[in-house]
């Protein structure tokens, strides 16, 4: 009896080690990413989420840690912390600014780890193993591709900017492009730094000013807000058309309802996290390559195909 | 008696109902690519493979269905087979060539299908929805920048060409455009077609012609192998390097081994198709945005990073 019970505790004892040996032998990925600081954030929290669910539920032998920061240098903190406790497989980070967060991330790619990088890049590229980015140029141009074919080649437009930064030059960039030789005539141009209220308040700006205005191109989401609502109180009946940019679920809604007056949208999709980390798992877990540039696409979200950039439960 | 027996019938039924509802609900990747008609292929298959077997046992929702195919001709058969049987949520394909699967490609997209392309594209690139390639021109450059650093800046080199084509004169042009402005110089520049034997016979008439030589760049594994052939048989000890370049495990197994004359190797890894495979996956499970562009870099294999590239059980 005694010799059953020694087995048997010998049994459960080997057990216990191979579970421990088991969880050393994940394979770690951390993802470091900005708190839910806003909209377009927000929506890459639940992504990354998202993809940690279901990584660790596909993959017994990856275990995907998720970490949020509200500042540059909480993030950093957070590095120290993640990188600290544990030896980590790979990182996955949006680096809240490239300039805090490089030294940082160069510590820990020296430590071996696998560095995959999203969105903002660091100032020194040499030190991520993978980069994924949208394309805002292509945000500016398909929007105008867009407008150009709906407005029959003519028309006055409104357009409205974000804060000064390169992903808003380039988005204005790719729209005055494309339009460029058509009978497509901005009549005015504006800063409302990605703001609802701002862009709410430029918004009533342009129709005191302009009697008549054919389409208005928001270049975000927030703004798209506030312009609709502007337009809304207005009551003016000469705006054809009204379209953001970002891929915010309110706004998708609308695509997907066949709404008239903001009938398309263009993503720039916080869910660009999500493929960051299954290709990061591509590699760890099936010997992928991955270490390259990942340039993401701006499809036209229209009726046909809103459903796949429709995330109903996301905060974004 | 006789209710619960109909009861548990009914439950039973409903069971099987399920299951086949489940089997039609799993979401089918069909991978179309070239038979192993030589090394490199031979490791798209292996890793086209590898991947099914991966992602079929992580996501139940999911089933991915490899096919070869010997000729361009077979290739368009089997994707007519392929989405004939059933309706493809994606397809990836590897096109035997650009000219004849286009059009066949463009119908399964017609249909609704993901378009996932590999390496060589389609002569209409709006087809794919995502397309991955490595980088030739990196393969030229970051060898010559090895060999630069190796040989201390001057050095007397033979290089062998493939098969006259874009990925030939990339590689052979990152090379060159590296190499300009140092001491390192091209005594002979010659084609083997990608061939073994060609590359031995080409190297035995260099050797004969040129009485000192510091580094062979084969620019392809297969030649290298012929290359290293011809120095071996020739007793010759001046050579210093001979370099190839694609990442054949037998060439990765000498770097891992620390081989003084090919101590490094740059992939054009045949195991990007598992990358493919994994991203039209993150898209299809996850609702992953993978719409755009891959372009693989070719970083340097070392000793110490080998094993990464390294897959015994791989036929190349």
């Amino acid at each position: 009896m005694f010799s059953r019970k020694w087995i048997a505790a010998a049994a459960l004892g080997s057990l216990l080690l191979a579970g421990q040996a088991m969880a050393q032998d994940k394979k770690v990925i951390a993802v470091s990413i900005p708190a839910a600081d806003h909209g377009w954030t927000a929506g890459v929290v639940y992504h990354a989420q998202q993809a940690a669910k279901e990584i660790n539920a596909a993959f017994p032998g990856v275990e995907v840690v998720v970490k949020t920061s509200p500042s540059a240098a909480e993030q950093v903190s957070a590095l120290e912390d993640l990188s600290a406790s544990r030896k980590l497989d790979a990182l996955v980070i949006l680096p809240y600014s490239s300039e805090e967060l490089t030294q940082p991330v160069k510590a820990i790619k020296d430590a071996g780890t696998f560095i995959t990088v999203v969105d903002r890049g660091l100032t020194d590229s040499s030190i991520q193993d993978l980069y994924l980015a949208g394309d805002n140029i292509a945000v500016g141009a398909n929007t105008a591709k867009f407008m150009i074919d709906k407005l029959g080649g003519k028309g006055d437009l409104v357009v409205l900017r974000g804060i000064p930064t390169v992903i808003d030059d380039e988005r204005i960039k790719g729209f005055q492009d494309t339009i460029k030789g058509t009978g497509l005539k901005v009549l005015d141009i504006q800063y409302a730094h990605w703001n609802s209220d701002e862009a709410f308040k430029l918004m009533q700006d342009y129709l005191a000013k302009y009697p008549h205005i054919d389409a208005v191109w928001a270049n975000d989401d927030d703004m798209l807000l506030g312009v609709l609502e502007a337009v809304k109180q207005s009551g003016r009946t000469d705006i054809k058309l009204a379209l953001g940019g970002n891929g915010m679920k309110d706004i998708v809604k609308k695509v997907i309802d066949g709404d008239a007056m903001t009938p398309v949208e263009t993503p720039y999709p916080p869910s660009m996290i999500k493929t960051a980390i299954y290709m990061t798992v591509a590699n760890l877990v099936g010997q992928a390559p991955v270490r390259g540039t990942v340039k993401l696409n701006a499809p036209l979200i229209t009726q046909a195909n809103a459903k796949e950039y429709y995330f109903p439960d996301s905060p974004f």
